[in-house]
């Protein structure tokens, strides 16, 4: 990265504890018993920290889905063939994959990133942005340039800014790449050091044999490629992917413009290791969503000091346990701007 | 109850087996990973079931709180003042409480029914349906007699019907009432054969001794009223209240008419045992929204073998849970009849 763009990532701000403490106060006085409301509480008077707004208002949500190919697929790592990358990218296009039909209950913008399809893709809604055809296999040499990886996380920023331009508030992130949790299982069990057993579950549904495979082929890239486990940049540059670096760029600039972040799944949060390696204040613009079934999400996302709000058993990814758990965010601060006061509504008190 | 009414909560059908069967067959042809989108699946081929149709509709949902008072709070039971059910009605008809919040959210139909606040009450939008000005202390005497219980049920099926004829496709159910959750404790405890301790918690907030005496009063009143365990119109006129009477006929009369039922916290659930007690089919059209503060939530769910959507740590009632956790019923239903197929998505399987 720049000069330039290393400073602006090191001038992301934590969020305003008075705003978190005003809004606490705030809400103890609304017509509820007091903690009544349980987590709502606490992601209200976060959002009014991210915001530093007693009222913060996060709809309309933004989805960007950013898609890409991984080289390690050559490994055998996937259940499903390459080509599905670039057939679900046309899914998203047409409307007909799980994230679209989520963002539309939520009323969200929507946007699909080509940030490394492994083919030629065209069509007139697809922001394309593609820094190579897909990533090298990680096990024969790193995933890709130091170049590369800066230009992915680049990205992921400029799409955030164009989501939050079009009217965002709010930011849910997701992806697609056939191969992606095996880079997001390597980037979890460096960062964290949990096992790579740990780390490696089912992705989209292989056998148990296939899985065992999978974590050969992951501790075999993780030794040859030794990523830095302190430097995110390395670490996305030799073990991940273009998809998971734009995430990170992604959640980069929304913590720079103060707006919440909804992490997804395991991908999601790799890509939101990387960004807290870059920037540890990110962290507090984020709002865990679900523990997906993939066995290394958990040990993300203690590292993370994240609790997810929802387990309803998902492990599809796309942004879709995001966009599920977006309403809860979004009652939160419907809670402080629209309910009455003890006072204002002539209730007694307990 | 008469004849006709007991022949008609006899006839009420289990939900349909080969339509969720078929559901699922479909769902498999999704764009997604066979099972990836969890308790989502399932979520939808019971749906399909409840509604014996391939792409069951449930938006717009409708919300009906049923408001009532309880002879009980005498004993001192409770940290709020009883005037607080009354003044909590008009804070709902002025549209300032949570549930209010919550359900316009969700862009629900929404009607408070007083079926026994102890006070005169007059508003135009309030459903007036009141069985008495509060139930008796039960610990002296039945809280309510069995005509009485017979009218709360029938008020909870016609606030049902009416709110179906407004257009409602599902169903959340709420309730006020201060000192509502020592007769949910008691019937809780009757019901599943959990312990007292077991069943009492701190309710709207009071302190651990207020928790031993509240202890103390539910066991004094189930030694006194023995209600009959097995027999649900017995239970809630002895320990029960008006509320917990409507929202039993509330559930009955939805699973009549096919119509899913999404149970709020623990007294809306102490309801559903009663409503299963007097038909057994009508668990099957339920949703268990969230996973209460109150201890004796878990044994109720338990007993009707349904696992809570969400954990938030709520403790208000209101209907506020079932409210939150009904986007992501919305999103199962959304599911079955918006995503594309692998076949007409033109995408490979794994």
């Amino acid at each position: 990265m720049n000069k330039e763009t290393v400073e602006w990532i090191q001038s992301i701000d934590k969020i305003s504890n008075s705003h978190v403490e005003e809004a606490k106060r705030y809400i103890d006085g609304l017509t509820k018993p007091i903690g009544s409301l349980g987590l709502l509480e606490d992601i209200a008077a976060r959002l009014s920290g991210m915001k530093k707004q007693r009222f913060p208002k996060i709809s309309p949500p933004g989805v960007l889905v950013f898609a890409s190919d991984h080289g390690v697929v050559e490994e055998g790592v996937s259940a499903f063939p390459k080509e599905v990358t670039a057939q679900m990218v046309y899914n998203f296009l047409n409307g007909g994959a799980a994230i679209n039909v989520f963002a539309r209950q939520i009323g969200a913008h929507f946007s699909i990133i080509d940030v490394g399809v492994a083919s030629d893709m065209e069509h007139e809604q697809l922001v394309s942005r593609k820094v190579d055809y897909g990533t090298r296999n990680f096990v024969q040499e790193d995933a890709m340039t130091e170049e590369q990886a800066r230009q992915a996380i680049l990205v992921g920023m400029e799409a955030t800014q164009a989501i939050i331009d079009q009217g965002a508030k709010a930011l849910i992130l997701g992806e697609m790449g056939i191969g992606n949790t095996t880079a997001a299982s390597a980037i979890v069990s460096v960062v964290t050091g949990c096992s790579v057993e740990q780390a490696v579950g089912t992705g989209t549904g292989i056998s148990q044999d296939a899985k065992v495979h999978k974590q050969k082929v992951i501790l075999k890239a993780i030794r040859e490629r030794q990523p830095n486990l302190e430097d995110g940049l390395d670490i996305v540059k030799k073990v991940g992917g273009f998809e998971i670096a734009a995430i990170a760029g992604a959640i980069l600039k929304a913590a720079e413009r103060r707006i919440p972040i909804i992490i997804d799944g395991f991908i999601c949060t790799s890509a939101a290791l990387i960004a807290c390696l870059l920037q540890p204040n990110a962290k507090e613009y984020m709002f865990a969503s679900h523990l997906s079934q993939e066995p290394g999400h958990e040990a993300a996302l203690q590292f993370l000091q994240l609790k997810p709000l929802l387990d309803l058993k998902l492990r599809l990814g796309e942004g879709t346990g995001a966009a599920l758990a977006y309403p809860i965010i979004e009652a939160a601060a419907r809670m402080l701007s629209e309910m009455a006061t003890f006072e204002s509504a002539g209730v007694s008190k307990g």
